[in-house]
């Protein structure tokens, strides 16, 4: 493997941004906008549990930077800068060489500048375990207008962005195929449940919308049933859920009537990195407006109540369901 | 193990500060001081790489915090807030257990608050690999006053602080023991050496009379011999440097007399983390005396001549000597 050195000159000094000094340095350098203040937030990704060693190194890189841009996202901050600490497998069987490491870079700096988001430093070191990617991105908004998780209040209406569960399917399905059960679903379907998996689109577009709107927000990373919850407990509150308007994809609803019980991994697998919001009534409206207008699909998914920690996720019958995952919240 | 959510609860918010939020959001809220930039560095520690996975969590949550200190500290910002990924092995025989947490969370939460660096947010993750750490810090100085890697000129007087590769033999110490080969030292030599592996001493008081002083700096990480030329080259200049005027423990003296081509792994081996200094010459012995006035001994090791990338590295008869290691910054 080259060195260090020559890893960052070849492949990540090119696509690094103006603070990140040429990436020659033992720091970089960032400052809010007059007024602004900076949000930080970090997010890992490793081998084997985050995503699969042999799926494609841009796809990686971008799932890496996502992820972090998706916490950005949630607190309506606006992405400015992130380091990056690339962990790389000694083992020869590893897939990390030089075309690896290009590909990565490229799918790396694609994302930067569509998100605005620039390289700015890291820190490359090898590992006897598995590649690993922890990523610190930088973002910034007007002073003391960070969207907290716990500020939710009685009556506020619950919105997520886009769909649930694709990619707990897309990462369900690749499980399956690789036990020999391939889904009976149209080849569209199955590629994008996999493509929500393999790269998570963070809802940049909603930052400043939920900054204008929003009580609170957070992005949902563990499972809708489980990061709705904290959302709720985290305000004091408490919350009625309509399961039947959570916003379902087109595959997802193929994959259900394939196999029902797929309907429980929808809801509480991880990564869907979607946005979830509480906004007051008075709001409502105007919030799923302005979504609209920059082409973000939003869906109110139920109300906050009062009642603390009493969260129900109710089915159109009214019966009250319950899950096994997404409860540790209270533990 | 317990839930990241608990991990989080038990083990890190009680020594989170302020701007974590209580570590219970997606992210942090941080701003410099009026007048003032943010300058980020990110450094991470493998189990098996950078130390030993059967070191004290103390000494391992210090490092991984230290290591970061350092390079702030070259540069001369004043640390600020700190943002940690933990990857903790799945594997049921690696020491990462409940005891294990707190007494890691004690190490850090001390280095955090003597250094007046607050953990401010963070991730948990599980690796199928070994234990590994990767903290990004954030301090801040005046705007346009980092020291920079590129800025030595010629004339300047070159100066590290402390003592050169205590480190590097503290490993090779703990490597030849492990091997049965112990060394005919004093106990508290050997010990010494091997506390010097085990956390380093972050050299945060240089970092006002740095930015006061130097032209360029850049924290001993990878090596005396390989940082001096990447500081140099980096410069556009070349160096000359008294090889017996580098400053070495009566510990890594006393090694050397048992075996002397540990000199060679002194002047080479990585892990040191003392400051490389350029100072105009005109400011030299002002900085020597500041220095000295907070209790850090810096010491004249050679000087920056213009001859770009021409570092010689001299005996005391004047003969040049060669290194195999530290020269890869021009490959």
């Amino acid at each position: 493997m080259p060195s260090e050195f020559e890893i960052i000159a070849r492949h990540f000094a090119p696509i690094a941004g103006t603070g990140g000094l040429g990436l020659l340095d033992d720091a970089a350098l960032i400052k809010p906008t007059p007024g602004h203040e900076m949000v930080v937030t970090t997010d890992a990704i490793v081998a084997g549990v985050h995503f699969f060693a042999d799926d494609p190194a841009d796809t990686i890189a971008q799932k890496a930077l996502a992820t972090n841009l998706s916490d950005l996202a949630a607190k309506g901050a606006k992405p400015v800068a992130f380091v990056m600490t690339l962990m790389l497998p000694v083992s020869p069987e590893a897939p990390v060489n030089d075309i690896w490491l290009s590909t990565f870079a490229a799918g790396l700096g694609a994302l930067a500048v569509q998100s605005g988001c620039a390289l700015i430093g890291g820190d490359t070191v090898s590992t006897p375990g598995p590649l690993a990617i922890s990523i610190t991105a930088v973002g910034e908004l007007p002073e003391g207008r960070m969207v907290r998780r716990s500020g939710a209040r009685p009556g506020d209406h619950l919105f997520v962005t886009g769909t649930i569960g694709d990619a707990a399917l897309g990462l369900k399905l690749k499980l399956s195929e690789r036990d020999g059960d391939i889904w009976p679903l149209a080849s569209d379907h199955l590629n994008f449940l996999k493509g929500r998996y393999l790269v998570p689109r963070a809802r940049t577009s909603i930052a400043d919308i939920l900054r204008q709107n929003a009580h609170a927000a957070m992005d949902i990373s563990d499972g809708f049933v489980g990061d709705l919850i904290k959302l709720v407990t985290l305000s004091g509150c408490g919350a009625d859920v309509l399961l039947a308007d959570v916003p379902l994809s087109v595959a997802a609803r193929a994959a259900m009537r394939h196999q029902p019980d797929l309907r429980g991994v929808a809801l509480t697998g991880g990564d869907d990195y979607e946005v979830l919001a509480a906004v007051p009534a008075t709001r409502s409206k105007e919030f799923q407006m302005q979504c609209l207008t920059t082409g973000l699909a939003v869906t109110k998914v139920g109300y906050v109540k009062a009642a603390p920690s009493a969260v129900r996720f109710l089915e159109t019958d009214g019966q009250e369901r319950t899950f096994r995952t997404g409860s540790y919240v209270h533990g």
